[in-house]
Order: structure tokens, then sequence, then C-alpha cells
């Protein structure tokens, strides 16, 4: 008797094809390596192989709104830690991984959205994640009402909930939400599961009218405010605290990663919630606690974004700078009441190309967007302009937009070969 | 008409009975906060209220076993990150977060295990939940062989697979394994999930075992290796490379927590399935990217580890001393063929008041583990001694673990209190 030799397992098959449909779908992901520099961001360095010391380019894609992660105190607050404590944690938050830190930086985003209490986690989807899953297990019958547009990370939690029943209502709108409360048994455990700036169209949820529709149903509330932490509110506590109704909100949840600039996830809550959850959810208990240095960037960035009011207003004021000169080019841009600018593109492999040559040449990047993170059909770029992009930085961006809009046929207009065309003739 | 008070959400009540369950249960967890001193590790420092410079505590419960987190080469990798790079990464792996660090990571990763790439995640549970969700929801079918001691992490990547079969093996029992992989239907495709060091008992997997039954059945292989990696193997490599059979396994999972000392996890694979995954994972795709700082530190960290096997020479040298202490006192533990040092307990009240104990009376700290992270009734303390342990420091824990346990009657002996007793009659 021979060898046998196994068939080759049908995952190896299917990851091949499933990677060859992605391309011809023209939505394969190429990760393009830049290096931040610190001390001149909003530049980065591309590695570029033709080129040893690499080349400079202007990021227009940052979720580091206001730039809170090259804050030179923020960055001493990270080797401080550092030199003291070490690279990382060493145990999970029960196993000797729970600094002073940790604790002083849970009550410090307690106290920055008006709660009781607060809850690291390792990111902001796994905050989402664990926090879902575990409250909509908790109890049976629980119906979870989750705005359409709901990131990946809060449907994760809300799919990993088995037993639970989920009602998808259409996005921010408050008739169909009552509409399908209304429907459900009065007895029924209920969540409202929102986000406050919906990152990709950059529009905002009505949280108030959404809290009022809890209180008439008797729902708990819980928002998602990634996107908007550090840049809305008095202090940066965010869309909620802008409109004055984050006491109404049950469970707000944010990250430390976008305006705050570091890294991590944390929910804030009444103290029992948050006893509960850190008692009982699996993907806090499971999980190494994040690095004191992590930790303690954090704490130095939510303080000076709490105090520094002007790093808001600086934001905005560039955000519209910029809006102003797209409209003056003739740029199409999805006008928006927070600080994202979409720009539409509409088709993947346009939106990768025009990326591409942003890239390429005129030393701008900006990030396409395309499936799965929105619809089939809706891709486009993403801006983010912040505090640190310069009136220059934007006189160029506009420039190169204008031409390879045209260029690439998203906006009508003679475009850079054929005007050098006509000129030569 | 007045106005209507809703009632209370039931959620609250919940949380509130929940905790004093969890209370009457004896498995509440108090976090203690310990501030790791970098250049006195294993020492931390404890906050005690009436000690205002906080108290120094030998800790016996560090995941990061070699103290790589405290080596300078690692800190100063993180800080020259920091300084360079800033402190997070400010985007997900597409939108700018990939820096030239975490690709030379992810190839040092892949080099380490012998595959053709490496894919980095947020913690080490990401990258087990994550995978195994992806995984076992790419194809119709699918039925998983899961080890009945995996780790939370695995578990709920499986549990979230909706659609896919689990069936659990007895834990290390091939027998049991290759039975119920026989009554499977040969067409399903498979996986088998499991670990190489389970970390609450010690114990090892027989990867060769394991890996030969795969090939029989034609199932895949996914082998969690994170309390192995930078342990075993020439270069740290882990069990399987230890023992020679990295390259039967399809998939290696590992951590830069523990061994490595830094934050985040990854998977080894072939270059296909780890750009399926990369291509696909939902808690891979929408999270921000591990901060340069963490990837730089944790790059410094897995070259020296796999250079340097003294360190790994020096832990085992220690454990076995320790054990040596042990037995010469007549302190039971479990004999494990790791680097755990698991001394049972048996009882949760018990258990948090030896550690307590230990604590105040003694500097000395070891978690208790309780429910849910080890079966109720084997409860223990859990030692990972390591490089930095001096004769000392284990002569001095030992001393106090053989008088509080047998003050607490875990082993028999007359207690301090009755011996003063009897002095004093």
């Amino acid at each position: 008797m021979g060898l046998i030799k196994n068939a080759r397992h049908p995952f190896y098959e299917h990851c091949h094809s499933a990677l060859n449909e992605i391309r011809q779908q023209g939505r394969y992901r190429t990760f393009t390596p830049l290096a931040r520099l610190a001390e001149r961001f909003p530049l980065y360095e591309e590695e570029v192989a033709a080129v040893p010391e690499g080349r400079e380019v202007v990021v227009w894609s940052t979720n580091d709104y206001l730039g809170m992660g090259v804050v030179p105190e923020v960055q001493e607050a990270a080797i401080a830690a550092i030199r003291e404590h070490g690279a990382g944690a060493g145990g999970t938050r029960n196993i000797a991984g729970t600094s002073p830190l940790h604790t002083q930086l849970e009550a410090e985003l307690a106290s920055l959205h008006g709660k009781e209490a607060g809850l690291l986690f390792v990111s902001g989807y796994v905050s989402n994640q664990a926090s879902l899953q575990t409250i909509l297990t908790s109890m049976p019958g629980w119906i979870c009402f989750s705005d359409r547009m709901n990131h990946a990370s809060m449907i994760a939690g809300i799919k990993g909930a088995r037993g639970s029943q989920t009602v998808i209502f259409e996005h921010n709108d408050l008739a169909d939400l009552e509409a399908k409360l209304a429907e459900a048994p009065a007895e029924a455990p209920k969540l409202i599961a929102f986000e406050s700036v919906y990152s990709m169209d950059g529009d905002m949820a009505d949280i108030a009218g959404i809290c009022a529709l809890a209180r008439k149903y008797n729902a708990i509330t819980y928002l998602d405010e990634v996107h908007a932490v550090g840049l809305y509110g008095e202090e940066g506590g965010g869309v909620s605290q802008r409109d004055g109704v984050a006491d109404q909100v049950d469970i707000i949840e944010g990250t430390l990663a976008k305006g705050f600039g570091v890294h991590g996830g944390y929910i804030t809550a009444s103290a029992e919630i948050v006893d509960f959850l850190r008692s009982t959810a699996s993907g806090f208990i499971f999980t190494t606690a994040l690095p004191p240095a992590v930790v303690g960037a954090a704490l130095t960035s939510v303080r000076k974004v709490r105090a520094e009011g002007w790093r808001r207003e600086k934001m905005f004021e560039r955000v519209n700078t910029f809006r102003q000169r797209l409209r003056a080019a003739g740029i199409p841009f999805t006008m928006t009441p927070s600080h994202i600018v979409p720009v539409p593109i509409g088709d993947a492999e346009t939106c990768k190309r025009i990326s591409r040559r942003l890239l390429t040449e005129y030393g701008q990047y900006a990030t396409p967007i395309n499936y799965p993170t929105v619809a089939k059909g809706t891709e486009r770029l993403r801006l983010t302009p912040g505090p640190f992009h310069t009136d220059e930085m934007m006189d160029e961006m506009v420039r190169a937009l204008s031409v390879l809009l045209r260029e690439e046929g998203v906006i009508p207009g003679r475009s850079a070969a054929e005007r050098q065309t006509e000129k030569a003739a």
C-alpha cells in the first residue's frame, strides 16, 4: 500500500478564489506603508523603492482628528510610563495588569461624560462588541433596535448575542424607530443602539429625540461617540455633551484612538452597569490590559482636550476653509454637519486609482473608501482636515483633486491631457 | 394628565442582582492597582491609602514571563517610535495606520514560525475570535473540533460562527478526537482548534499527534501558542517549534503581550490564508492599528527573544528551583510540563483570602484564579516564576505560603495562631 496523499484542504482553494473575486471587483486592499512624522504632522513618509529616504506625503485621512497623538505632552506621558512601568501591562486587568493609571483614566472618562463609572477595553471595536453582546445576552427576550448604518463593531456585538432579537430601523429615521418600538411587546427589555456621528457619511443622530423615544417605550440607550469624543461639546464629551443630553443616555461608548490620538476604547455608564460588564464581559476579562504607556498618554490627552477648546475651534475653522475651497474649485463633496468631508466617486476601481494618483503624482494621501466599509456604488474619498492642515496644503490638495476628478471622469470638464493637446495644436 | 414616570429599565435591576450573586458566590473580582517598577521587576508598587509612597510587592502572576517588557532595548524601541511617529497609529490599517514597522513585524513573526505571512491584531483575544469566526463562516458546512479547555477567545470565535457546527473533544484526548473526526461526514470542511500550553493547568497538547489526525481526516489545524511563544523552541517559536512540527500546523496564533512582554496578537499561516483574513475579518479591518510604539517594541523584543536563548534557560532553571523549594516545604502544586506552577486551593473565598493575606501580610502577590477563568472547585493560585525571581524572593514566598495554607486549612498542620497559643500555654 502506497502513501495516501490527502487532498489539499478546501479552505486553501476558498482563500484563493475569494481573493480573486475581491480583486476582480476592484476592492482588493493594499495597505500603503506610511510612517507618521510626529514633528511634521500631517506629513508622513512613504516607503518608495526608488527613494531610499522615502517620500513626504500630506495625509488627509487620519482619524487622529486633533493631532493629539503628536502633542509633545502626550508623547512625554507615554515615554514616562514606559520608563517607569515597561512596554506592556504584563497581564489581564485581574492578573496584575491594573495600574493606577488605568483606574485614573476610567475615572476621567466617567467624569468627561458625566457618568458614574468608566471601563477600558483594548479597542473601540471590542468595547462595542463585548458590551453589546454581554448586555443583550444578560436577560431573556432582549430586543435590540439598531440603526441601519451602525458600525461593524456594534453589529458584531448585536449579532453575537444569540437569543436576542434584532430590529433594524432606517438610518436616523425616528418615525421608523418609533413605529418599530410600538410594535414590540411592552414587557420585552429593549435597547436602542446608535451613533452620534456616522463616520463615513458624517451625518449625526438626533440624540434627544431617540432618548425621548427610549423613555416613552422604556428602552435603554447605547450611544457610540467614537467619531465625536474630543471634537464636540464644551469639553470634548461628544455630541451628547454638546446637545446637553448626556445624562439621558444610559451607556456612552468612545475611543481613545481618534479625537484623543492614542489607542483603546471605553464605555461609561452607571456604576452597576459598568461593574456588571467588568465582571462578566468575556472580551474585557480574558485579554491583556492596555499598556500603561497607552493609558498614561490617553489620560494626558483627555485632560488637555477637555481644557483646551481652541483645538476644536481650529479644526472646525480648517474644515470650513477647506469646504469653501472645494466649492470654489467646483469639486463635489457631501455637506455634513460634522467635521467629515466625503468626496463621492461611486466606483471602486476609479476610487482606488484616484487615491493612488493623488499619492504618486501629487504626494497627497486620501484613503479610498470601498466596500465593505461603504455600500457598493457609494465609494468615496473621505477627507478629515484638521488643525494642522495649512492653507498651502489645502490649495495643493484642491488643485490635485480638480485635475484628477476631471481626468478620471468623475466631474465634467477637459482633462489636463486634453488641455495639453489643445495648447500644442 | 400628570407626568408618567417610566419604570426603571429592568437591566439596571439585573446588574444589581447579578453583582449580588457574584458577591455571594465569593467570585466578585477586585482589581489590585499595582504599578510595575520597570527597573526593579518583579517588584511592583501597590497603592495603599495609609502609605503615601505606596508599598513594594513581589509579583508572582505576571504573564510577561521573560520580563521582556522591561528590557531597556525594548523600552527604548517604544520610546523611539513615540518620538518619531507619535502616541497612536491614527487610523485603521487601511486608513493610514500601516507603518513600515507593522509590515516588518508581520514578516518577523512569519519567519519565527516558518510561515509565509503574518497578520497583527489588537490583541490575542481578537486574533482568535476574528480569525476563527471568519474561517468558520467562509464556506458552508464547517465543523470545528474544539478542545474542551480552549481559551474564551477561541470559544468566542467558534460560537460566533453561526452556521458552522462545533464538536468539543475531551481535553488533550486524541482517541476521543479521532472518534469524533471519524464520525463526521468526510466531505465537510474540518478545523481542529487547540492550544499548545493550557495556561491555567500548564499542560501541553500532543501537536504532532493532532496534526497526524488532521492529515488523516483532512482537517486544517489552528494552534494557539500564546502561553508558549518566546518560551519554547530554539528561537522561542513555541512548542510547535520545539517539537519540530510547526510546518504541519496550518495556522499558528500567538501574542506579543506575554513571552514578548508588549501588547497585541497575531496569526501566521500561508500567504493566501493571511491575505484572506486581512481582506475579510471584521475584527481586523474595522479597528485602529496597533500604535507604532507597541509594534516597534514588539519587533525589538521578538528579535532579542529569538537570538537570546539564555532567557528561556534562566526561566526554566528558576521554575525548577521554585518547585524544589515548594516540594521541600510540603506545599502542594500541580506538576506540569510547562513553566506554570498552579497551587490548588479549591474554594473561591479561601483562594481570594489567601491571595489578599499574601499581599497585605507578606508583600507577595499571586492572583486568585476563580470561576469563570477555571471551573468551580478548582480555584487556585497560579504562579509564574521568571528569570527575575531571586532565591531570596522564593524563600519568602515559600515561607508565606507555608504559613497561610496551613492557617487557611488547605494543607494540614498547626496554624501559627495555634502554635502561638501552645507557646503561651
